[in-house]
């Protein structure tokens, strides 16, 4: 076993995009472990638009990453040693154990998965936080009935691609927005939403007035700026507006753009709610089931993008924000 | 009885501050009664931030006033001359006959009020639409619990002032947010709101950060812009926002000011909600008869502000928008 631990270390909080300068490459040994411990060695790390979030300072729905700490990231990966009561070895486990190649983590804060029932990086994407993400703030935050217009932006990521497909399921039309022409050809043709606007090739306020003659009902927002200010403006009366994260602000150098059409929510009596999905982790289980589900009916499809090597981590973050990615974003740091 | 009926008529449509030049004062016969028709001669004219809206082009929740139309206004007035039924010569009546001395009008379009029970011009401020507009907005929309902290910015206004006033007594702990001391004053020693933040002399950021150290878990919203920005910085976890206006933002020239702040309504779990006091119009005579009854028990106090002249109904337009009125501000235009 490889008795060096490769961490990724919070170096300095970015202004603008973030880069290979925020972070030390470290290597460590790997640490021993204590009673009731398991050492995991982690095969896929998570790369999400929350991360940005993390490392800037400032009062948040969770604590930000400390300057010197490993950076935080969820995190799939394979039991490698233990000496606790309820993991072997050899089991996989998904947690957040952070950019690094190892972790020591306590029994209970990792939770066992099922490599047989999806691919591990599954577990990262649909199985795991985002798409509990989609599930409860569409579901419960957006409340979309049959017959409404649904409109997802960030259409092609992790979280859009399937808030997008479980508001077909629950009978609406479905309207994604994403850039460029695979994103776009990859929702509509393979995903089965009705239509996909193409934010870089088209002038989306003129593509939604088009698509969405009734107005949108439910606005599930995964980007801000312009496209928020789009879609404020087409909405339908009693519309919701799920704010779910904006990261076309995240990277930028100046103040966070605010909706300049929000006065569209009196002239329509509609709502702009934000949620976090931490608050709905204890009814995750019941979340991954049904999706579990959907995926073995081939109901919902999965797609994961996987850049790999672990030293690559700085650079598959800026893929995340230049929007690069189709389907969930993840790194590869060691087979499975 | 004076037969030249005095109106004013939008002659344009305003580009940042509404003035005299956007209305033209015509004097034409007063008009004759068809069958079922009253004569109304109005006594008081409403001047709402809302007027703002109704001279501009577009989509909103109502149509826009046309070019050459009589400006659009709530009113207070006494029947001069009836055809109809139900109302006799003598009675005071309230409805929406414009910026017009006189207006013949189908009886089933006026409400009779009470001139003994409660001031005139009182009919088009706390038992009125703004009235009514703080009573179900921040009731329903707000739904302020017992001891939480409700902000309401335009404080001294029309609607603020009940906003403000109803909250306290629901049990609420309650900020206002006016501009100069005469305003803050009024609140806070004569409405008996807790704390009275002057925007006009004060940051109002470090103000709420102040006196709101659990953070905000109602704000209602008259203004828009950066107060809007400073109270969303502040907001509660599962704080509520209801966006009722926007005064700041109406008579801009440039685009209106989105509130940048608006993640903090995913970081707070919050959300942001608009209304139009239309949808409650069923249901305000219940609210009319509740405040009235906490008006004849002095727990709330109905303030006007009487510009005299209906020649000068332009310049009290500007007064309204540069938030120089204390209380509802209305238009004396005749004796009762």
């Amino acid at each position: 076993m490889d008795a060096v631990n490769h961490q990724f270390r919070l170096a300095a909080r970015p202004q603008g995009m973030v880069g290979r300068e925020h972070f030390d490459y470290v290597e460590e040994p790997v640490p021993t472990l204590g009673e009731g411990q398991s050492l995991v060695e982690n095969l896929y790390i998570s790369l999400d638009p929350a991360m940005r979030g993390w490392m800037a300072e400032g009062r948040s729905y969770i604590p930000p990453v400390e300057i010197g700490e490993v950076m935080r990231a969820g995190t799939v990966g394979r039991v490698v040693e233990t000496r606790g009561q309820k993991l072997a070895v050899g089991d996989y486990v998904s947690g957040w154990l952070g950019v690094q190649s190892h972790a020591v983590c306590d029994e209970n804060s990792v939770f066992k998965i099922d490599a047989d029932a999806a691919p591990l990086p599954t577990y990262l994407g649909a199985l795991g936080m985002p798409g509990v993400t989609a599930y409860f703030g569409l579901l419960e935050v957006g409340a979309p009935k049959e017959g409404e217009t649904v409109v997802v932006s960030g259409a092609a990521g992790a979280v859009g691609s399937v808030v997008g497909q479980i508001a077909k399921l629950k009978g609406c039309r479905v309207v994604g927005i994403a850039g460029g022409p695979e994103k776009c050809g990859w929702i509509a043709d393979e995903l089965g939403f009705d239509v996909a606007i193409d934010y870089k090739g088209e002038d989306v306020g003129e593509a939604l007035r088009e698509h969405c003659p009734e107005g949108i009902d439910v606005y599930f927002d995964n980007v801000g700026g312009d496209i928020l200010d789009a879609a404020l403006a087409r909405l339908a009366r009693g519309a919701r507006v799920v704010i779910c994260g904006a990261i076309s602000q995240y990277n930028k150098m100046d103040a966070m753009k605010g909706p300049s059409n929000y006065m569209s929510l009196l002239v329509n009596r509609a709502r702009m709610e934000g949620f976090v999905v931490i608050d709905y982790m204890a009814r995750a289980p019941e979340a991954v089931r049904e999706m579990a589900g959907w995926i073995a009916e081939g109901k919902l499809i999965a797609r994961e993008d996987v850049v790999e090597g672990f030293e690559s981590f700085p650079e598959a973050l800026q893929k995340l924000f230049r929007g690069e990615n189709v389907g969930k974003l993840v790194l590869k740091v060691a087979d499975s």
